[in-house]
C-alpha cells in the first residue's frame, strides 16, 4: 500500500533549521515573549506587541489556583504513587475538561452565539442578551463563565478587562460579556460577576480563536502551576499519602507588592 | 483519626484574592511575561528583567520540533482515537522522560558534578573536564546534551548562548559546558556540538534550578506545541488513521524574517 | 465547613477484611475466574457459570490486535521516551475512545434503540431494523459495529455468537443484531458482517450492561495486550525510535492448535 | 532513508485471522479463562490448568481495594473534571508505581536475590535469609512485601499461599518468602506478615516472570476496579467535587457467603 503523505503547517525542520509558522525559532528567541509564541503557534501569525502583552496576561492569570482544584490534586496523587514528574503533570492536565477549565470554551460558544444573534437580528447587545437569557432560562441552560465558588469579585477578571481596554482589543465580545452579565443579574435578581474563565473567553473571542482551543489555553497556563505542585509534592511530602483536599495551609511568602515594573 | 494538615508555599487563595509566591496575581498580569511567571512560581522569587527575558527565550526555544518527536506522535495518536484535546496533550507530555527531553536533567547533573569537582580540586574548567572525560569513557557513560540526530550546529543553542552573554548570566556552568565540549572533541576526535537541551541545561544551572526540574521546563514549553499538534490533528485529519512518522510534508508559511522587534 | 460523607458500594475495607460487592475477596480467589470478577464488580452480582464463561470469552477476544491499533502505537511511543511501564499502558488506554473501541458503546446504543422501537411499535425485529435503517440512511448516520478494515468475516464474532447460543444467553438483542445486519445488507446492496465490537455489544446488551461501560470492557481487556506491547518495546527496541506503524513483521510462534481443553 | 522493519512476537494479524502467541484467538475464546490469557500473552505459552487457576486468583485478589488508594482517588478526580471513562482509568493506572503496587516488583527482586545467594553459597533458606537480613538492616534497606497499613494478617495472602500449595506451584521462592518473614521477625522483634503484594511476588517468581512485569500484573488487575470506581463516580456524584479520601462510607451489599462454587 502506498504511503499516505500527510501535511503539517506548524513547524518546518531541516538540518540546522527550525522554523515555527515560517519564523526561524532562533530569531524569535530573545525577541518575543513566551505568551507571544503561544499566539504565533496557535494562530499562525505574530501578535502586535499590545496583543502579545494581553496573551502573557491571560497565561499568567491561570497559572495556579492553589492545591485544591482537581488538576492539582490529581497531579499530586499521581506523584504520590511514585510516577515521574511529567507523568504526574499529565495526570493533572487530563483532569482539565468540561467541568474544570471548560467554562472558557463554554462561554466562548455562548458569546459567539449572542454576537451572531445580535448582528443577525440587528439588535443592540443588551436587547440580544436579554432575549437569549429568556431562552436559556426556559431551556434551563446554565451560562458558563459567571460566578465562582470562592470569589465574588475575581480580581483577575477585573484586571484582564482593564488591560483589554488599555490595549484597544475591547470590541463586541467584551461588550456582549457585560450585556450578558447585566441581563443575567436582571433575570436572577442578583449579581453574578464574570469569573476569570469568562474574562479569558471574551478576550479569546475578540482575538478570533476557536472555542475548541479554550481548554488548550488553560492547559498551557496550568502546566506551569502543576509543575510547581508536583515538584513541591515530591520534595516536601512522603510518598503514598492520603491527600486531604481541605486540610492544608499556605506557608509561603507573606503578601508583597510588585514594584519596579512599569 | 485527626486530620493531617499539610503545607504548600505556592499559592494563597482567599475570597477575591489569589497570590502566587506572595504576589497578587492581578498585579502580575500585564506587568510580567509568561516566562517570568514560570521563573517566579518555580523559584519563589521574581527574576530580573534580563533573566526574565532569558526565561522567555528558553521556553520559546523548545515549543515545538515538528511532527516526529515521540511526544507529538503520541499526542496525535491519542487524539486520533477520539480523546479530548487535554487528554491528547497529556499523552504527549507523559512521553517526555529520560530519552525525550531528559538530556536537560542529565546534562545539568553532569555540569553540577564537573563544577563541583573543579572547585573541590582547585582545577581550571578544561582540566577538570578532561579528567572527568577520561572517567566517563572508562565507565562508558554517554554525556547528555551534546550531538543531535538532525542538527550538526543547532541554531537554538547558538542563540541561547549569545543571549546568555548579553544578559550577563554566563558563569562557571556556561564555561564548563564549553570546556566539556572541547574535552569531548579531543577525546572523540570529532566535534559534537552542544544541542539545545545542553544549552538550556547550562543556563538553568547558572540560574540555580534543581536538575529534577529539567523535564518540567521542557513539559511547560512543549505543551504549547502539543496543543497546536493536537488541534491540527483534530481539524485536518480523519480519525483512527495510522500516523506514519516519516511520510509527512510541511505546507505552512514560507520562511520569513522577524522584523520590527528590537 | 462540615465534611461531606460520600458513599461507595464497591468494596468494603476493614482490618483483615476486603469484600467486593459483599463477597470476601479471599473466598472469591480460586473459585471464580478473572472474567467472573469483572462481571461481579461491574454488575454487583456474581454471574452464573455459563455467563461467567461468556465474560471470559469477551475479555479474551479483545486482548490484543497487533502492533498497529492507535492504543498499541501510543503505548509504545510513550515507552520509547523512557516512561515507566504503567505510564505507557495509561497512554494506550486513553487512546481508547469514540473511534477506537468506541463501536461497542455506539452499537449498544443502536441495539437498545432498535429493541425499544420494536417493542414499542409491536413489530418483528427485521421490520423494525428495516424502518430504522431507512431513518439512519436519511440522517446519514453510520451504524457502528459492522464492517472492519482488515477482516471481512471476523472469526471472533462468529465464535462469540456460537458461545452465546451454547450458553443460552441469546435473546432479542442478538436477534436484532442479525436483523440489523440483514436490513443493512439490503439497504447497501452488500454484506457488512458484524465485527467483534458489534458482537460484544450485542452480548453486553443481553447481559444488561449500560452502554457507558462499553469502553470500560475494552480497556480492561486491552490493558493485557498493552502490557505485553510495552514490555516488548522496552526489552526489544532501542529508546527514542520512530515507530513506523506499517513496517513491522511478526516473528513469534508459528500458528498452532489449542488442544486438551474441553 | 530505508524503512526500518521492526519485529513483534505477540499477535499475528491477517485478514480473518488473529493469532496470539500462535493460537487463533477464536479457538481460545470459551476454552481458556481471562487469567490464562494474561499468562499466555505475557509468558508466550499456555499455563497448565492448575497454574491458570492460580493466575485467575492473583488477578482476582488485586481488583480493588476501596476508594482510598491513590489510583482510585486519581481516577475519580480525573473523572470529576469531566474526562471520559478511559482517560480517568488511565489517570488511575499511571498512579501505580514504586510506592503503589511497586512492592510486587521490589519483593520479586529481593526474593530473586536471596534464592540466588542461597544457591550460590549452598545455604539453607533460613540461613541465607538471616545473613541477608543483617545486610539489609546495615544498609537500611526496607524489604517490600511485608506489613500493611490496614491489615495485620491479610486474608488474600493466606488464601494465595493455600492455593499455591494446592496447585503444587510452591517451590524455593515461596519457601524463601517464609524464611525471610521469620528472619525479619527475629531481627525486628515482631511479626511483620507478608502482604498480598509479597504473596503475588513469590508466586510470580515461582512462575518465572520478570520483576519488571510486577506493576503490569497490578495494572491489569486494578483496571477492573478502576473502571468500577470511575463509573460509580460518574453516575453517583456531582462533577468538580472535592474528594475527601477519608470521609466516605460503604453502602453496598452486606457481607455474604460465596456458595455453589467448588
Amino acid at each position: 500500500m502506498p504511503q499516505e503523505v500527510w501535511k503539517t503547517a506548524i513547524t518546518k525542520i531541516e538540518p540546522n533549521k527550525v522554523a515555527v509558522r515560517g519564523y526561524p525559532i532562533d530569531q524569535l528567541m530573545g525577541r518575543i515573549s513566551f505568551g507571544e509564541m503561544v499566539y504565533l503557534i496557535l494562530k499562525g501569525e505574530l501578535p502586535t506587541a499590545q496583543i502579545g502583552k494581553l496573551m502573557d496576561a491571560i497565561l499568567v492569570s491561570s497559572v495556579d489556583h492553589g492545591a485544591t482544584p482537581p488538576s492539582a490534586l490529581a497531579a499530586r496523587t499521581v506523584a504520590s504513587g511514585g510516577a515521574p514528574l511529567t507523568t504526574a503533570i499529565a495526570g493533572g492536565i487530563m483532569t482539565i475538561n468540561q467541568y474544570h477549565g471548560g467554562a472558557i470554551e463554554g462561554c466562548m460558544r455562548v458569546l459567539n452565539e449572542l454576537v451572531a444573534y445580535k448582528n443577525e437580528k440587528g439588535l443592540d447587545a443588551l436587547t440580544a442578551a436579554r432575549e437569549k437569557m429568556v431562552e436559556f432560562r426556559t431551556k434551563k441552560i446554565r451560562v458558563p463563565g459567571y460566578g465562582h465558588r470562592v470569589h465574588t469579585d475575581d480580581p483577575r477578571t477585573r484586571r484582564l478587562f482593564a488591560l483589554t481596554e488599555e490595549t484597544g482589543v475591547a470590541g463586541e465580545y467584551i461588550e456582549m460579556a457585560g450585556a450578558l452579565g447585566q441581563a443575567m443579574a436582571e433575570s436572577l435578581g442578583r449579581e453574578l460577576p464574570m469569573n476569570v474563565d469568562g474574562g479569558i473567553a471574551a478576550v479569546l473571542c475578540e482575538l478570533g480563536f476557536a472555542p475548541e482551543l479554550g481548554n488548550g489555553f488553560f492547559a498551557i497556563s496550568r502546566t506551569v502551576g502543576l509543575t510547581a505542585q508536583v515538584y513541591e509534592e515530591k520534595t516536601r511530602e512522603r510518598p503514598m499519602r492520603r491527600i486531604d483536599p481541605a486540610a492544608h495551609e499556605y506557608d509561603g511568602p507573606a503578601e508583597r507588592e510588585l514594584s519596579g515594573r512599569e
